[in-house]
């Protein structure tokens, strides 16, 4: 296992695709050798602050506490990915100060085009005002100025975000540039010989 | 998730790096949108068939349960590996036409290498004997004739035994040729812009 523990933090409106990048970028991380630990904001509030609502200084208390977490494990040599909307800059700014190696990932996608995705009603029940504190409709929406990756989920692939992501990873030094292992001709021909001769090709 | 059902039988001989091999595939199927499952023959021995020994007829019994399983999960669109020394051609020809999708790959490697990698000392048990049934050893291993894949894990890198691993599958049909996401000179040149205008380069 490598050593190089930095904190990525996903911002972003509800479900502008942040937990399924951050899901996808730990397996790639993993699979190059390094420690990941994604940390969830939806899911560390459900689990250990309860109490916490959404207000401007509870989502700030929520939001500290994991980048607490993140500065620890990023201490550690672990990758610390953080999933949260964040919607104000002043609060990522302070993440930003209290984490050493803090990469920001900005997933940038149309507020329009998220509505119709809203598979759980969020921001409908936020504009019949039935839900409050809602980023986007209630809470505005601060967007990064100079996210270190900027993302547009809804009109590029997954793919091409991560290999976006990975490449800045690569270029400031936190990760070591893959080398993908390509197979000679000499290889690629034995494999299918090997499958000629058992009749499969 | 994309559904395929295959079964994957890693075999030869202890020490031979079949388990991490199964591991590092399975994170990059799954990376590439399959559902995958490890079944670990000395962990489901462990787990579930306890009273099974290390006799050949014991040995036939664990792997046929463990083939059972692997039918099962090919069937329902999963990739099963099966991780096991199944040192009888017999035993895995048996697999072979149980299982509708099978793929064979041999770990082949040195037992002279393998004896000195030897952590837990099982060659060495074997060879005072003091364990008896040792593959390699006090129960001679079969080596396959025409397995799909032959690995060499002990000279070539995990990398190299993946990228070999992958493109069989491929050319058997059995995953989508994956084409790795490039980035465009110009989406490369941005991505350095930005870390420029940030102050990191």
């Amino acid at each position: 296992m490598k050593k190089t523990g930095f904190t990525v933090w996903f911002t972003g409106l509800p479900f502008s695709g942040k937990k399924q990048l951050a899901a996808l970028l730990s397996t790639k991380l993993k699979s190059r050798g390094y420690k990941t630990k994604i940390l969830d904001g939806g899911r560390i509030r459900r689990e250990f602050n309860r109490k916490l609502g959404y207000s401007r200084d509870d989502v700030f208390q929520n939001i500290r506490r994991i980048a607490f977490e993140c500065q620890m494990l990023t201490e550690n040599g672990i990758v610390a990915i953080a999933v949260t909307i964040s919607p104000y800059k002043e609060l990522r700014d302070e993440c930003r100060l209290k984490i050493k190696r803090y990469i920001e990932i900005f997933c940038d996608c149309p507020l329009e085009i998220l509505k119709q995705r809203d598979s759980k009603g969020l921001y409908r029940k936020a504009e019949e005002g039935k839900l409050k504190d809602v980023a986007g409709i209630s809470v505005p929406f601060e967007p990064p100025e100079k996210p270190e990756v900027h993302l547009y989920p809804c009109r590029e692939s997954f793919e091409q975000s991560l290999a976006k992501t990975l490449r800045t990873f690569e270029m400031l030094g936190f990760i070591e540039k893959s080398a993908p292992c390509v197979l000679t001709e000499e290889e690629e021909s034995m494999i299918r010989q090997r499958l000629r001769d058992m009749g499969y090709l």
